[in-house]
């Protein structure tokens, strides 16, 4: 089904976590490059303002971080950006989306591939500060029973896994990060 | 009548399936390219959001994978695209004219002419996944009506088709995919 | 009066049939070229969406089949394009003034001069179809009192003729086209 | 008071005729042109779409028939052009300050000054029609007034100066048009 | 407080009268040059549209009449323009800060000091006239409380004036306009 | 917690006092350059317009005073700024960030880092006047419970200041300006 982890094959898509109108959901991030004289960044998914933002954000961090990441500035002349989440009939907002949406255009920029069974959730900042965000608990259902087992978080957010009966979080691993660097050094492969 | 199938004779003109206020319908993605120096895409038939973001999805992939799909990049910087849905009186939105939105514009692109008597519906993504979509039953009915023969769904529909009884189905084949790739293979003719 | 009709003198000037808010009316699309370094189409005339929606179809059919039409692809280039649509304090939207305004932009364009006593109504697309449209019979009797003996419809719309009684039709011949160019072929003074 | 003519010693201001929330009013149009290297038209004075649309109309009418006008086309590329309609205050709309308009351009774009204590009210085409408007009776009145003289009308509006009991019209000349050209032939001295 | 006169130490600092929620006030009128590539107009201050239009006039006029004004008309492609009205928080809207605006912005651009102790209001046009504005009696008693001893108006504002007890006007001079030369003149220092 | 003073390792990011619908917070104004062949001013934290507004008065003030500040001018025609507030799921609104703001551009232009345990709050205007804000009890107290121990208020302030019980105030230092100048003399570090 739509809700099952669909694998890593493709450089560019990250598996977020969400809380939407029907309760905790994975969703996807999908970010891919087309050549381009005049570049611009494209967001797709019936995405609010605040979700937008994360990936302006997002874009505007890896411009000001290219190098350690990296990542040729000339590219940012040459290439357009488009964003795109999955499924189109469902309104999408809130910041959470923020920690995917930079692994995603990461991952599209340097080519490098997202480890496998992986997800996330949280704000960034401009300054790459990694922000806990809500719906904790429903989130780690809905990437439990997608077969997710690793889950990056904010370190902020450990009280909220704290609250959560263990037997729920078997088979799932933590990943607690307080900056975006330890976000795509754990997610994207070298 | 308008709602008779109406010939593969146009490269750019694709057959879709959609869920309107009076229930199922066919309705016809066309595509047309004209030269200009500063190109742009234009999107008319009176379209929802969702259903833009369809158009501005297909393009995006389509540019990304050009190589790939036979078309020279140079075109996207030397031709405009227009993607119309008649008919204007009726408002549309959704997902699901993604595939044959993408059909349309490859065939456009590359001149290749659309298989006779073939019909489609899903969600496209980013990364080239198709996904379901909703109103199967209604959509067959009006496929049939039609006098199509051929339908392309998402193998994730199959489900619904399961559902449906057989007697409605005379007459008519399921093709199921998962990739945008499939539907054009099957799709367009060499 | 207003409603009578005007005469062909003035190339880029072509006669429509309306509904509108008080009834059947003919309406005037004026079309008119001029000299620019970056041109644009501009819509004026109290227009909805789906009316200006019509003016974008009917310009990118002609880009699209310029030298079918006998138009040097280079106009594109240099020329602004301005649709009007007289009196401008009648709110005025629907897609059937699609023939009328892709007949009034062939003839800025070519300088052909218009039929005489001729008026039209029918939706278009891309692909270059004439699809029917509503409202035939009062559209009919109001172009009866303002004085028109040609009129161009849809094939489709024959049906809705046929339902009128003869007294209300003569003197009125009727033109049943499928496709732009056996619009644009009558209507047009070679 | 401001609902005095005010004189004609500016080329580009020309004196209307306007139908609003408090009755019949005579309004200015005033038309300055400044060098600009990217020009654009700036449309000021609490105006509606429907007259924003007046002045696009005329601006496109001049450029289409700039050397019948005795304007170097070369002026549309060098300079910006503003329109304002005092007082901003007040909100405005409709057509029929179309003929001031085109005479209040005209005039700046020639530096011919405007024929002294004139007032007009019309809607315009853009091929150059005249058509009657609304509200004459309050509108003749107002001009009267304010010290107004002659008033250009459109030959449609004949009717409604007719009806007019003649000791209200005394003092006033009535010059009815057709078309642009005539407008512009009595409104600006040579 | 705030709501006394601030001084004349800034060129492109004006002191303008409104009338607010809460009655009259002294307002601000900053504007301020930057160099630029692609120059352009910002507005600033939560201003209303009509008060907008008051800035865009300001500029237009100053623009036609650089030469009169002692300003380099390259000036206008070379450097943005910034027109501010602290405070932030309250809304402004309505015609009658145009006299200050133009005073502001041709401070600024001449660099040429303005009047002491100088406080205006007044709507203008594009051709320079300056037009009554209401709200007389309670703008005056502001600027008196503020420490204001000069006032320029409308003429047309006099008998606004004439209607106030004597008292009230002790120590404040009035100064009486019709165009916007006299105000530059009079409120701007060689 | 997220309402803890996070230092001042990043050039670019300066403390605020914010009052929100959840009373008095600190909040960070992050600014971040990067390189771009067609820069723009792009503006984040789900911001009002009168707080976008002050992030567009800071970046203009900052031109117009580049020297003085010790920015070479031809950084703002080769870097894009991007001016961020988190936390994205509040709605931000109100001029009293802009002291913050200006200040967090300075730093990002200047590279200069941020005095240690400062917050500011105040409204700027165009000529570099900084005006009292509202809040200021909700504030402090806000400032205190974060940690911070050094506070920039407008001069117009120090009245709120003086009406807070001392005991609250301990351990607080407030540095009292006028001019956006003293601001950044004492909030940046050489
Ligand atoms: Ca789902
Ligand atoms: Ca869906
Ligand atoms: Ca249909
Ligand atoms: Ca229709
Ligand atoms: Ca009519
Ligand atoms: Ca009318
Ligand atoms: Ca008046
Ligand atoms: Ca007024
Ligand atoms: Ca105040
Ligand atoms: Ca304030
Ligand atoms: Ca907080
Ligand atoms: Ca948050």
């Amino acid at each position: 089904s739509r809700d099952k982890y669909q694998g890593n094959e493709y450089p560019g898509v990250v598996t977020g976590l969400a809380w939407t109108q029907v309760g905790g959901e994975i969703l996807y991030v999908e970010s891919s490059l087309s050549k381009s004289k005049s570049p611009k960044l494209t967001l797709t998914g019936n995405l609010g303002d605040v979700m937008k933002e994360s990936a302006m954000l997002a874009l505007e961090y890896i411009k000001a971080h290219a190098e350690k990441l990296g990542i040729d500035n000339q590219m940012f002349d040459d290439w357009n950006v488009h964003v795109h989440v999955p499924e189109g009939a469902i309104p999408k907002d809130g910041p959470s989306a923020g920690v995917t949406m930079i692994t995603s255009l990461t991952s599209a920029f340097t080519k490098r591939k997202v480890r496998k069974n992986l997800a996330m959730t949280g704000e960034i900042t401009l300054r790459g500060k990694v922000l806990p965000v809500g719906g904790i608990k429903e989130k780690i259902l809905a990437a439990k029973r997608a077969g997710i087992t690793d889950i990056i978080l904010c370190a902020d957010n450990q009280k909220d896994i704290d609250e959560i009966k263990p037997v729920y979080l078997k088979g799932l691993k933590f990943h607690y990060v307080n900056d975006i660097m330890e976000v795509i050094d754990f997610a994207l492969l070298k």
